[in-house]
């Protein structure tokens, strides 16, 4: 057996949760931050608690993990890592030869299968439906009108990466038309495939456009007034990827102006998405408020990929997840 | 070429649709009833415009259709039956040997996705989020808390027919648990199969139950009061066959006192739910108004399924979805 860890965990869990976590990784040692945050998506700030520690759990801010020396492993709590992106953080931990995770594998499944609630809800009119019950409005005609099967729709899903993947396979049963969209297509996916700049050309055949896109400099304001603009109109617009990557200020004006059928949002910009929001009345537009990865069980399903990372990374096998 | 048929219509349909029926239909003489019911559900009164005609489609009373001896098929508009689900109908019918059947193939496509739908609604907690909007709040700790993976949870289908086999195939990627319940599984369904009077040993068992039955004397009531108290504490039930299965004052109740989870319900009793009545504001209900069948292209798609029925009775072939 290889030296014991000490392991840094840099997000706030239950006491039950942190006992399990200390008997799943025993004999290694945890060390709780003072400063641990309930949030799993927004980063916080320097936190040098973890200076002594050799695995960096959560979201360890880039100077933390630049000022330990000792560190083998980082492996961030969330699926994405905007703050780690850049070529300059990537530059640093290769030359130290320091792996990054992320936990892409654990989101995965539930944000696919948010999204198919989504766009279910969406061809069913549950969105709609929820809202005129507090009129208590028997509105069968419209609704029922309104409805649609899958086989006779398409979806482009725009940022194809492990979400997409899966909500590919939900969907298999569906016989729905489906486009990815990837910066480099591999040739491999199930499904037909275009890069990023082809969306263009591409953007107003769908019925569904599903926005995975994670926030980077490239993919900040994405989907501008002008992409929304090209959506087909009467289309529905989702987003599980990020807030930032839509002008949401267009977004609005389509909903109002009748040019969108509808969005389903799990995220917005800012967020929380604070009262008095316009985007909290548009029109057609339902709000989850940064939901699609959660589960009751998530700390378990993280903390047992943190696990089985730092198993891995004893044993020199390859780790999950890896980003840099 | 048998003789041409003269083919009457119990069911309203916009012109555009009416010219494509006929153009559908020809050589065969359409008859539109004057009585004609834009409602597919609830059966109307007597109606004797279809006296002459060799084919019935949409309601027709029984009592019209014992007048009409010329009556060589009728063809119900709906997936349920319950007017025509008795031993004197079915006893007359095969006197005659005229054959009823029903355009269940129609429904049970929009009906799987709709019960998907709601059963994904419940796992992601899309109506708590979506009733939760309208004040403004980002309550995204309890919601993904209250968020499951149905790879780790349980249903049971309860009437089991070509609804709940298209569900089947709809869930097949989730791995979720299934249990279905006929009145006598035929062994050649590809899930674990109860019988009905086994249900109330095994009712405990599931986070969801979906029902799925139709109305019948048999039926009628099944989720009684001391039912609804068998299902596990925070179970979600779901409802897409028909309100007077269930005891609903009962089911109210188990919402208030937090034993049920959730309901999602696309059938109530009565229908139209009255403005008013207890079931709109129950705590975590989410109402559509029996919508589930329903989608844009279903005047043509039931319009089609009696086209091919009606050349299948001139060309000797077997019906589609007989019913007696």
């Amino acid at each position: 057996m290889s030296q014991p860890l000490r392991i840094w965990i840099g997000l706030r869990f239950t006491d039950e949760v942190v006992a399990s976590l200390r008997a799943m990784l025993a004999p290694h040692e945890v060390v709780i931050s003072p400063l641990a945050s309930t949030s799993n998506v927004n980063p916080g700030g320097r936190d040098d608690s973890g200076r002594d520690c050799d695995v960096l759990f959560g979201q360890p801010h880039p100077d933390d993990i630049a000022a330990n020396p000792r560190a083998k492993l980082v492996q961030l709590g969330s699926a994405g890592y905007t703050r780690y992106d850049n070529d300059a953080f990537r530059a640093a931990v290769a030359a130290r030869a320091l792996p990054v995770c992320n936990s892409s594998s654990v989101y995965d499944e539930p944000c696919a299968q948010h999204a198919l609630a989504m766009i279910l809800a969406a061809s069913r009119q549950l969105g709609a439906a929820y809202v005129e019950q507090r009129e208590q409005a028997w509105n069968l005609g419209p609704l029922r009108l309104g409805s649609t099967l899958l086989r006779d729709q398409s979806a482009v899903l725009v940022g194809y990466g492990a979400i997409a993947r899966r909500l590919v396979q939900l969907l298999q049963p569906f016989g729905m038309t489906l486009l990815g969209v990837r910066r480099r297509p591999r040739g491999d996916e199930p499904i037909a495939m275009i890069p990023t700049p082809q969306l263009d050309a591409r953007l107003g055949e769908f019925d569904h456009v599903v926005n995975i896109l994670p926030l980077s400099e490239s993919t900040r304001g994405f989907f501008s007034a002008q992409r929304l603009g090209q959506m087909k109109r009467g289309a529905t617009f989702h987003n599980i990827g990020r807030g930032d990557t839509v002008d949401q200020d267009a977004l609005i004006a389509r909903l109002h102006d009748g040019h969108l059928g509808a969005a389903y949002l799990d995220v917005t910009t800012p967020e929380p998405l604070p009262r008095g929001h316009p985007l909290w009345t548009a029109p057609r537009c339902y709000i989850t408020p940064h939901t699609a990865g959660g589960w009751h069980d998530e700390p378990m399903g993280l903390l047992r990929h943190l696990a089985a990372n730092v198993r891995r990374l004893q044993a020199g096998e390859p780790l999950l997840d890896r980003i840099a």
